[in-house]
């Protein structure tokens, strides 16, 4: 498959949105590529999110700048000397035409003053950020945005929170190469390979497609470890492979996809069981999406189904309510169940929790909420992850000062049986739609009969 | 297949190599990640070249302090509150154990003097190395450095030159990954895909054995633009696909390797034609390799030869000698003939022109040279890329100022037979031996039965 483009009129609305609620110049950036050894072998150029949702296009070294009556692009003109190299390139006329916006060099954008920025996400950035708006910009999070600044990271957040059709219509296509992934690592996992060889083929489909990995693709067997870098283990019959990857459009929309599946190809009992428990939290999590809920009771709805299944299991003795109110979701669940997504995997995590928290909300303090990205009323347009998960993390399990009185409410011998379990996370995309949600991600086999399915 | 690792007597026996030739202390920095498009979205931490060569593992924030009587690697300790996230890592006595080195906490070097570095590759590892040497240093190549610094990077350049045991042998796990990837593009290739479909089996490969892409693959059949970083393109059957892809181990070390073959399966008679000249061409390149040849020799060997094949072909008229002397060779073969290749694609690149050009020697002015990496005189333990092309490229032939008074050497007519002929490059990995070469990427298929054998 290869993932269709928007039409330029999709950025010259969302330019006039943006337009409509400035009350002065800005500045977006598309930023700079970063050298990976040395300065001529770089990291592929991706540019940074809010340009890419006003231009479309990953023009490296651009800059919109844009104002309450129009919009104009500054780029660098193309060098006729790194055409032997690069091959003919867009002239600002083209670019002009192709993205029916007024197109000047960038040189003439030097020492602008009074023009409003978001904050740059490397150094190299900020100083070419410093130097084209003439005042000191320092990269970082967007906490500390002041005057104009702080009212443009406001709007962008305003605009980005609600996807418009062809920010939906890019999730799908995003969701649709992620699907491809998925099946294809579940149809290459046997015993004996390494993670690295599911890995390979779940990214060969998100490169065959035309697009880039969202994100650091997790594919283990110790999915208890959260933000697993590894690929070296070797698959054994006995293991549960946990695979968190998601495929970026070339326009920078993300999927963001969880699934668990056993490399034989058959979950044993505890397997099944378990993997019952995350998925009918999960099912329990995704139901309560809807405009007007409060995305940190998404949350809590899926700690306390997980607490529920795990009494179902004899893991946990008690009465949900109580031990959920104690901490109990967090011994086996200590993230949050999901966050932002669109252009950014965690959507416009580099204004820090500006986007993800509602003004006036700041993060919880107990075990199992802290680390949740997100808490906003949901709305039509926004799309969120819901990923519940089911660890053993020694971390926590085996340590008196995490466990504390919850200890006398752990069955140890009962969670024993289950140690062919070490980690299981099911993630979907999810869109809040006007009477509900829509799972994007609803193609990837999830239910153990459909994954078994594939696997056969 | 999984690649071997060094032993780490390998490292240690390199800094003492390094420690033999310091008159003071120097150090090693390993650098920092790149963010993406957020700062917890960050690329891969590849580690700097110079660190990798002395320590083999990428500790991202870790510092090698190397002087004349030994070395000590500091580090950040392990955040016991990422654990959660990262699973258990290695404290620094782990670190020490593994390396057999003395390690230390990387709070502990802050603000050293009078301690000798190369130049960091972006401002945020600038900043960072600047507060640990308590000096200002900046970005760039190695031309500008002074003093101690010029002498680290002339015993670094000493030392990395002549690749030890250990290092040919991580060049030759490369060149095998690599090997396999070009195997799978070959067999994947089909008229109607696009060109990222190759590209991803390639690199499904070099991400299955457990390592990265060298460089950005190129994989196009527009070989004529000749850093095409497009994956656009459809295949036909009429096109030839130019496929450069390299593999990079875990310790950093590089394949470097370009093929060229029909898309059909089947070279038509102007492409196999075409083709010949240039694996004549190469293998003329490769066959003057040897200890005692000034590689600017070895890269004009390639270029007479193609002026010699393409007066074969009826494409120029005239003398070969007097053609090459003429900048014949330029007009379809406007690039060097090769680089060093270690554990930088372009070895020690982050040097400038330092480790590429004997001193006293520099640039060329000429069409044909001035685009040559390399000027040294080859010696045992060196790896250079040997890769001449023959490519159409618009921007030289279709411009009178270019071709200049080679018009007249020139058979427009037979020229414009060879349409099917957009671009060809051949490229492979060749180490200098005591008594000549060996060709690292040998097992790659090449000739052109071998290429269509593999394509049946």
């Amino acid at each position: 498959m290869w993932t269709k483009a928007s039409q330029p009129q999709v950025f010259a609305a969302r330019r006039a949105r943006l337009s409509s609620r400035l009350r002065g110049p800005a500045l977006l950036v598309a930023g700079l590529s970063r050298p990976r050894n040395f300065q001529h072998n770089r990291f592929p150029f991706r540019a940074e999110s809010h340009f890419l949702y006003l231009v479309g296009r990953s023009i490296e070294g651009a800059a919109l700048l844009i104002h309450p009556k129009g919009a104009t692009l500054f780029a660098p003109p193309a060098d006729p000397e790194a055409e032997l190299w690069t091959g003919p390139m867009p002239s600002l006329t083209d670019w002009s035409n192709e993205l029916g916006l007024e197109v000047r060099p960038i040189e003439e954008l030097q020492g602008a003053e009074n023009i409003a920025a978001l904050p740059p996400q490397d150094l190299d950035c900020a100083l070419w950020l410093s130097e084209l708006l003439d005042r000191d910009l320092e990269p970082g999070g967007g906490e500390e945005l002041q005057g104009a600044d702080a009212e443009l990271a406001e709007s962008m957040i305003a605009l980005r929170l609600s996807h418009d059709d062809a920010a939906v219509a890019q999730l799908k296509e995003a969701a649709a190469v992620t699907h491809r992934a998925h099946l294809a690592g579940m149809r290459a996992t046997r015993p004996e390979l390494r993670e690295a060889s599911i890995r390979a083929a779940m990214e060969a489909e998100i490169i065959a497609a035309g697009c880039a990995t969202a994100y650091g693709s997790i594919v283990t067997v110790h999915g208890e470890v959260l933000h697993n870098e590894r690929h070296d283990g070797v698959l054994t019959k006995a293991d549960l492979l946990l695979a968190d990857v998601g495929a970026e459009t070339p326009e920078g929309f993300a999927g963001d996809v969880t699934r668990t599946w056993p490399v034989s190809g058959r979950f044993s009992g505890t397997q099944r069981e378990a993997y019952e428990v995350v998925l009918a939290a999960q099912l329990a999590a995704i139901a309560k999406v809807a405009p007007g809920v409060r995305y940190l009771d998404v949350h809590r709805a899926a700690g306390l189904a997980m607490v529920e299944g795990l009494i179902g299991l004899g893991i946990l003795r008690g009465s949900a309510a109580d031990l959920y109110a104690r901490g109990a979701a967090a011994l086996f669940f200590p993230h949050g169940v999901g966050h932002l997504l669109g252009l950014d995997v965690h959507d416009m995590e580099d204004l820090g929790d500006r986007a993800g928290y509602a003004p006036g909300r700041s993060r919880a303090e107990a075990p199992g909420d802290r680390y949740l990205r997100l808490d906003r009323d949901l709305a039509p347009g926004m799309c969120v992850t819901i990923e519940p998960g089911f660890y053993q993390i020694p971390r926590i399990l085996a340590r008196a000062e995490e466990v504390g009185e919850l200890e006398s409410a752990l069955d140890r011998a009962v969670l024993a049986r289950f140690a062919d379990v070490r980690g299981i996370r099911i993630e979907d995309d999810v869109l809040v739609t006007p009477t509900g949600y829509e799972v994007l991600s609803a193609a990837v086999p999830k239910s153990v009969d459909d994954v078994q399915h594939v696997m056969v």
